[in-house]
């Protein structure tokens, strides 16, 4: 017997995993409706890496021109930026993003349903005007959003979100997290004018990446001018005037900020999607559970994303959408996500890249572990009488040092991680490493250079 | 029987192959003399790769403030450089580096002798000054010079060692040549002030790297407003006045510059070295010729870097020294550089990166090839509407499209290169690229994403 359903997929949410997800089926020749598309492109091309890479994107020329004058260019030392020249170019850039996305959408024939949805069985998704249609398979992709701790006055306090509204550096800035949203907004915000105050709840930065290297970077930010206080405890925030003040169990005494951001996590998109009755169980940040394949309880209904509350990533949550499109509907039914050794990097100043194990994880995984580290001063630095370091590591195990750790931080780690990405999921050994030539005079070659 | 020698080994030269050489033989706990150490670091350090990249660098400092300009900072679009406190910056960090091989062939007790050597045996040079020393072995790492061709008023023209002499960027230059030096020089001269003509005698750019990259590349050069010839045959140069008037067979008539600069080829610094009479041939470019294992026809006879006369990199001096006193002294007889899968990079601008085949040599080789190529505007450029794109692309070989060359052309390029150097080493294929996670949103992610 065979039913017929309306649609061969339907997609919650117009993220980059629904996105890709949509594309990929259609690829298939698959029929695509998509609900609550939103914005397209979700947290990354509105509210997440694509703005914020922008604003990074300025900061760094920012401290372009400070090389350029102390190098005999004749460029003020410290520029002023037009923030809002700045921001419109940053939305023009999102509006051909969108563009792009719904003509692609056009081109390749998915229906957009602009409405919200609510799964009422396994196949069936009643929309929010009342309407219901039904699809073989449903994905939901609807992504996260920015958390408020529960605390006295949490509305005085802004999240990620806002920060793209700015069109100004306010003055004097609190940002609460340690996590690799707070320690962005820090060095954007410090670099382009405001004065930072990091308020960290644990004992460090990032608590996922590498310890050596997060230490070197809270020394980074604090060489920009950032205030940073660690194992501090939000206890309540008051509004006074214009100003937000805020009171710890601990840390500085009520110190008064313009504005305070809250990086204190996200919560998976979950709520209203009626997946409970479907017995879809729901974690306790609103992510879905689902299995290594993607697929909740109910084997026609899927997450990818950040609703997925695995690796809150943009490309991993595209190459889930397609791994799992191709598993569907491409005849490949071994495709997989695979989640080992996901290159990412925070864009802090200089940025942070890393794939694989710390060398924490890797002397608890493995006994025998060996590092390699190098500190430098890129040319461009040294040239400008700049005092920013490079700090890379790798962390090899075993006899024949395979590398299961690539840690960078430095000028160009951003560009330069993603080839040893390759790499390392090739199972790369020390010696390989070794066995290839230098590309000189680069920053690059340190890793091949290192002994 | 066992003969005695002064020392174990003798280099001539103190350029990068010549102190990689003296140092690694040091680590093995050998005696080691230098002679003819000229100004330590050699080509590379003094007039070649390092203060290029520091012009480049500069050069570069100088398109971000552009970019800046563009973005909302108030600085100027093309800014003013005083070329002397660069230089002034440029020679303390050329300082630096020579202090520190001082240091270290002190520290490793290296002697160092600064007078010119000639070979008189197998074993024994007779320095300047009549003094004789033998050596077990004797390694030749003399480098190269730049060469002008062989034309009337050849002497009017200028080579890239007067390059790094100038205190100013002089107005109207010609550079002859189409190969990297060409290619840098024209790049840095023009984005640092000149008006830049460009004769080539070959039909295009970079005749090593592949063809439509390249093509690109001459495109960059002419929108950055440097003018190019192909076809360009220099009959004669004559003075006029204090102009330059270059005569060629063809071409543009008789145009004047105040300073023309031959890139027209280098030459191994093999004269005088007393290498015929030992019976050591020497190629029509004055290299020494050398097996697969660093030896010349006589066996304690050794030559590594621009004087062997194969691939000119200062890295493949390195390893290819590191190798051969692993072999002659630490005990491994296998120890060999591998010329395969050299990546190398010409620091143009955008930079242009190339590791192992080119297309058309794909071709030839294989006869099964599938090329993915990708064409865009970095976000930078996006945000500042600049017009400079990026051209990346990647040839495959083979039913499992192994990956035997990556060319890139853009921005970072330099630097994102380097691992995937390590992977085509490897033996990547296409779909291990594939699976490899992107890293969002940088200019390396496309090298993944190809489709």
């Amino acid at each position: 017997m065979t039913t017929h359903f309306d649609y061969d997929l339907i997609v919650l949410g117009g993220g980059s995993g629904g996105l890709a997800a949509a594309f990929r089926a259609a690829q298939h020749g698959k029929r695509v409706a998509m609900l609550e598309p939103g914005e397209l492109g979700g947290t990354c091309v509105n509210v997440g890496c694509v703005p914020k890479k922008a604003m990074w994107l300025a900061a760094d020329l920012s401290s372009r021109v400070t090389l350029a004058a102390a190098m005999g260019f004749d460029v003020p030392t410290r520029p002023t930026l037009d923030w809002k020249e700045l921001v419109v170019h940053r939305q023009g850039y999102i509006a051909n993003i969108h563009a792009s996305y719904l003509k692609r959408l056009d081109d390749t024939g998915v229906v957009r349903v602009p409405r919200k949805g609510r799964l009422v069985d396994a196949h069936t998704v009643e929309c929010s005007d009342g309407i219901r249609i039904s699809g073989e398979h449903i994905l939901l992709a609807t992504g996260a959003h920015p958390q408020r701790p529960d605390i006295p006055g949490a509305e005085l306090g802004s999240v990620s979100d806002d920060f793209f509204n700015l069109c100004s550096a306010p003055e004097r800035v609190a940002i609460v997290g340690g996590g690799y949203i707070a320690v962005e907004l820090a060095g954007l915000l410090q670099a382009l004018g405001s004065r930072v105050t990091l308020l960290v709840r644990g004992e460090r930065l990032l608590e996922r990446f590498d310890a050596e290297l997060t230490a070197q970077l809270a020394e980074n930010l604090r060489h920009h001018g950032v205030q940073l206080h660690f194992n501090y405890r939000l206890r309540e925030l008051r509004r006074d005037g214009d100003d937000v003040i805020a009171y710890g169990h601990d840390g500085p005494a009520e110190p008064r900020f313009d504005q305070l951001f809250f990086a204190t996590g996200r919560r998976g998109n979950s709520a209203g999607l009626g997946l409970e009755a479907l017995g879809i169980a729901i974690g306790d940040k609103g992510e879905v559970d689902v299995d290594d394949w993607q697929t909740t309880a109910v084997p026609s209904v899927h997450a990818v994303g950040d609703i997925a509350g695995k690796v809150g990533l943009t490309p991993v949550a595209i190459a889930a959408a397609r791994k799992l499109m191709d598993r569907l509907f491409g005849g490949k039914p071994q495709a997989k996500m695979d989640y080992e050794n996901v290159a990412s990097v925070v864009f802090s100043h200089p940025a942070l890249g890393a794939v694989g194990l710390t060398e924490q994880e890797a002397r608890e995984r493995h006994g025998d572990v060996r590092v390699y580290c190098t500190n430098f001063r890129p040319m461009v630095q040294a040239l400008a009488d700049g005092s920013q370091r490079s700090l890379f590591k790798l962390v090899c195990v075993g006899e024949d040092e395979r590398v299961v750790g690539v840690h960078l931080l430095g000028e160009a780690a951003d560009e330069i991680l993603q080839g040893f990405a390759v790499a390392v999921k090739m199972g790369v050994t020390k010696a390989q490493l070794d066995d290839t030539v230098a590309i000189h005079p680069t920053s690059s070659e340190e890793i091949v250079l290192m002994r």
